[in-house]
């Protein structure tokens, strides 16, 4: 049975119940820990569900951030060093992962809180997560206040890359299960992924087929 | 192994294995098929997997078009009529959704060229797509331009929802894997899903609890 939540039945909702719902209304998402350190050496991590793709050429990542939230430690950090590590959740690490969004205050670092180890990269300033298989070095390009709710857009480049080599496939593909990476949906919920097919370029005088 | 790729390495690669590559660096997507139409009555359906979650209050989707791609009809259509929906992926669908990124031309509906059908829902302007399960009609609110690399934010306010009973739980929590909706990543590639846990609200004082 299909239901319809109209306009009004949505704006009626309890707070809590309609961000839990609009939440997990657009489909999967990734998720990312999001590893920062501030002037004085202080470190942060943060988990992060609205980390996307902002374009290959240059190499853009885009991530909203609400800066009256938990996620402000983060955000300050970047505005302060412009450096910032996306960071994959895999099956071992999700549950510490999750609990990074605890309101510690500022001076406990959620790599301690938590028990994920930092690990720092050539010279890069932010330190990844030692745990996650894929890892992404990225500097601040850009940041666009939304007006129409207050978040912040924040657009970041990637300067580098960890991956495991067998999961880097002849073409360019990420094989994401092969790095074990995990799929969020909602505020509360982490998947593991089973590929239904990568699909071929779609043409208009044939169906795609499965690569 | 760990394998590092470079800044320089990264820009040295060739356009479509480094377009297949950043595209697949960032985590599973979300997938929904965009349905418009302009105002001659013509209709358009294409693939999206830039569409994210920006606020629950008031209920934002936020999209992500290349305005000099095969996304031009969509994004014309919504600007012209301010009006499109957002349909989940399934099993069933993945395959002729993908088909819809093929270049058809303005004159044929990819409703018609996938066999994808055409449903109205009340007075709402844009066509859903009867085989989701999951449909979300939106208002077009803002259009900003990103600078960096030329790409549109689309943003887009959630007017009406349609699923199924059964994925919507006692906490507003949509069940997608309930509703068959599935997940991507890169380009190409689609995903089932298996859920690990949904996890307690974190607090600093204990650890998460599956709920």
């Amino acid at each position: 049975m299909l239901k319809h939540l109209s306009l009004e039945y949505i704006l009626g909702l309890e707070q809590r119940y309609r961000a839990t719902l609009i939440n997990s209304l657009g489909g999967f998402k990734s998720v990312n820990l999001v590893g920062t350190k501030n002037q004085n050496g202080q470190t942060n991590l943060a988990v992060f569900n609205s980390i996307f793709h902002l374009g290959a050429s240059p190499a853009l990542v885009g991530m909203i951030v609400r800066p009256d939230s938990v996620e402000r430690h983060t955000y300050e950090n970047i505005l302060q060093t412009g450096s910032y590590t996306l960071n994959h959740l895999n099956e071992d690490i999700y549950i510490k992962a999750h609990q990074t969004s605890a309101r510690y205050p500022r001076e406990i670092s959620e790599f301690t809180a938590t028990g994920l180890n930092e690990e720092y990269k050539d010279d890069f300033f932010a330190p990844y997560v030692k745990e996650s298989a894929i890892k992404i070095g990225v500097e601040l390009k850009e940041k666009i206040e939304l007006k129409i709710n207050g978040t912040i857009l924040v657009i970041g480049a990637i300067k580098e890359v960890y991956l495991p080599a067998n999961a880097l496939l002849e073409d360019g593909f990420v094989d994401l299960e092969k790095a074990g990476t995990i799929a969020s949906s909602g505020l509360d919920a982490y998947y593991k992924t089973t590929r239904l097919a990568r699909l071929s370029y779609a043409k208009t005088n044939s169906l795609p087929h499965t690569l």
